[in-house]
């Protein structure tokens, strides 16, 4: 595939399908041209703002005949490249799209538009008594996160993306829109179609509008941290967790370094040492013998005095402390960028998995920090490069790659939560096979004969 | 689409591709012709009974040669016509494909071969303290299960099929074996082809070993039974329920008319009043809890006093008796045979939707009784008919097609979890479009495209 640059009667054309103003302004460019991961920049030919399903229907049926390669951009917060347009283009630019259109308390369903972040919904939703509970670290847009399939600190409790998103409107290649799944809480109708388009990456539809599943607020919220001398015993104790069934909303681990990087940044003064961050969510009573179960359980794993709080000020400060891990990775290293991996393995491998990626890691130069969903068996590292030196980055990836070829090996996944992108494609093959791979790309020949949607990721053409 | 009959000599081929023996026996076409609905039987021309996924490969490599249709048999219990080869060709018979292959239980996860049923799989599973949670009526295979997306009593709490198949092995139209998924909590491993599988009724591939997600058995499990003056009340309370969030594990609601039948199948001695049954998972003193909030709840809805057990016996027969509902409905009718329908909606729309189902079928002669997973919105009327008069067959098709064009309207589905069939595909139409459907038939033409994987389901050619 070669890029493709806008002529200027494209570029006009294009104008004339919109409500907002096309740019090709070299900063705007810039902006779209990159996300939070460590991917080169790559510019758009032209930011394409859209106001609504019919600009967005009317853009690609355009796009399609003329092989525009078309790149769906929300928030710019992904973490495998995905928002890059590797071929030029368009880049679509949805985070004008943020109504949220319907809240539906008794049916505990909200329907957005896909540039709504998942802040702003949550703000929302709060005077209803309800939340949405899928949380990666940034504020992304529930779009993107419905694209790449995103999960977070909860997903142990409430499921991801995957579980979360009911039902979607969504613009095939050619400027169809579809509007697959209902409002219901079980649905056998056909093909399951929200699942494939949620997780595919913008390579087979571009998301306009989700219905997404609602929780109340629990009664209760109460959280807990506890440190261990070591990141294993901190890794063994979260996966008996989760084996004696006791109910967690959150189970999250981080290691020292992630903690020297959070007391930096956030202010904080908590002691060096591997942590598990806990959350329980429930009735009063039934928190506290949640709680009490782990904490009973965590004795035979040397896990330190368990220091619990329900305090709202404080549970708050620690999620909002473990949400900033990233950023505070970033700030701890200035002028470096972070590469974030994410793997995810059955739980009985998950300490050997943890270990070894340590222990690989450190046998190298850079930076790095682990931490993780420790119960769902997905955890991440941060390693830190310098942009400055585009050597150390592929160095970074064959390292990155060793790790999932042996976590591949393990039966686990070369992505938990963030996606294949540009940086994972030799791994998906590795993970799912030629066949596997082959069926994908037969799906995607069929919806988006011309390729034009989201070039260059997830398989190549 | 006309009929395939096999010759002599393909029947031969075949016979030199499987380990079992190749059948054109009356009895044995009979029995494979039918499921346990009250669709008009259609004989296969061969069963072709299957031993490994080897074994399946090269059949379906053969049939798609040679454009012979393929219908994957499993327990023979689908309600909408799935198993019935309505163009002939082969019955796949898959039940002798009967091996647990692994239990893990550190990572709550077992890998079956599709043809186990799920009760066999939970014999094996109790030893270990585990259990696998989708419990439809019958005593379906798990392949069939995954194959229709199947749900049950306790998907409230557990999820259905969707949720709870984590990875697959499966076959397609030309042979190819894939696997899909991993045995790991968490996956964003490009498109979720597991899901794209499961539910799409042996249309795109032939699953022929799954990995699933089991959980331990809850240390206290207790049940209890609510009646209720009106139907109306019962549903209603239910729904308050579940917008309460209180915990529960089952929901269940029966009219008078299933509670009647029951009582004589099962030679029981319910008041014959629209009833809820309930089932509570957790601590001991969790489950109190979650009872006991139950209770308080249902004091707003003209409950009646709430009978509470958590004897493991009465618990038991509670439960078997609920399943039983189907053929109790059967036996209440001898000679007769029972329309199952299954419509599901958003909780808001569920009082409405029951009485609307109620008094339609009020106006008609059949007799009938509804009753429903109503945690989920999603409920069953089972309506007698004549297998002796095919024109009332037809009528009730058209009644059930009204009612299920208003639960459309209504925002709900034709479908929670029997799937579409053969006698859904209108219906599927009007919920989600004929983009929706040529999304759908794109896919199928894009992995089947000799359409061999029972045509005349979900869609027509």
């Amino acid at each position: 595939m070669k890029r493709v640059d806008l002529s200027a009667e494209q570029v006009r054309d294009l104008q004339g399908m919109v409500s907002g103003k096309v740019s090709t302004n070299e900063s705007v460019l810039d902006q779209h041209s990159h996300d939070e991961s460590a991917f080169p920049p790559v510019k758009p030919s032209a930011v394409v703002p859209v106001a609504s399903t019919l600009e967005v229907s009317r853009v690609l049926a355009y796009c399609n005949v003329h092989g525009i390669p078309v790149v769906a951009y929300g928030a710019g917060t992904s973490l495998e490249g995905h928002v890059v347009p590797l071929y030029g283009g368009i880049s679509l630019d949805l985070s004008g799209m943020n109504k949220i259109l319907e809240v539906s308390p008794d049916d505990l369903l909200v329907r957005v538009e896909a540039g709504v972040t998942r802040m702003a919904l949550n703000v929302k939703l709060a005077s209803d008594g309800l939340f949405f509970s899928v949380d990666p670290g940034a504020d992304a847009t529930l779009g993107g996160m419905a694209a790449t399939g995103a999960a977070g600190t909860t997903t142990v409790r409430y499921g991801s993306m995957r579980e979360n998103v009911m039902a979607l409107t969504a613009v095939l290649a050619d400027g169809t829109v579809i509007a697959t799944g209902r409002g219901t809480r079980k649905l056998s109708a056909g093909y399951d179609l929200t699942r494939l388009i949620v997780g595919s990456e913008g390579t087979l539809a571009i998301i306009t509008e989700l219905t997404l599943r609602l929780f109340g607020i629990p009664e209760k919220m109460a959280a807990a941290v506890v440190r261990f001398p070591t990141l294993n015993d901190g890794v063994a104790a979260a996966t008996a967790i989760v084996r004696s069934g006791i109910s967690i909303a959150r189970c999250e681990f981080l290691d020292a370094q992630c903690i020297r990087n959070l007391n930096a940044y956030d202010k904080m003064s908590m002691p060096e040492e591997p942590t598990l961050f806990f959350e329980f969510h429930g009735s009063p009573k039934g928190v506290i013998e949640d709680a009490n179960a782990v904490k009973e359980l965590i004795e035979d794993f040397n896990g330190s005095a368990f220091e619990w709080t329900s305090e709202e000020s404080e549970r708050r400060k620690l999620w909002q402390a473990r949400h900033n891990a990233h950023w505070a990775a970033v700030a701890a290293h200035p002028g470096m960028r972070t590469v974030s991996t994410d793997m995810a393995v059955p739980l009985s491998k998950l300490s050997a998995a943890v270990a070894m990626t340590q222990e690989t890691l450190a046998r190298h130069r850079f930076p790095f920090s682990i931490l993780g969903h420790v119960a769902d068996g997905n955890y991440h590292c941060q390693i830190i490069t310098d942009p400055a030196n585009p050597t150390e980055r592929d160095e970074i990836r064959e390292i990155v790659h060793a790790i999932t070829m042996e976590i591949i090996a393990m039966g686990g996944t070369c992505t938990g939560e963030h996606g294949i992108g540009a940086g994972k494609i030799e791994a998906l093959e590795a993970e799912i096979g030629t066949e596997g791979v082959a069926v994908m790309r037969a799906i995607k020949k069929s919806l988006d004969p011309h390729w034009i949607l989201n070039p260059g990721k997830i398989f190549l053409a």
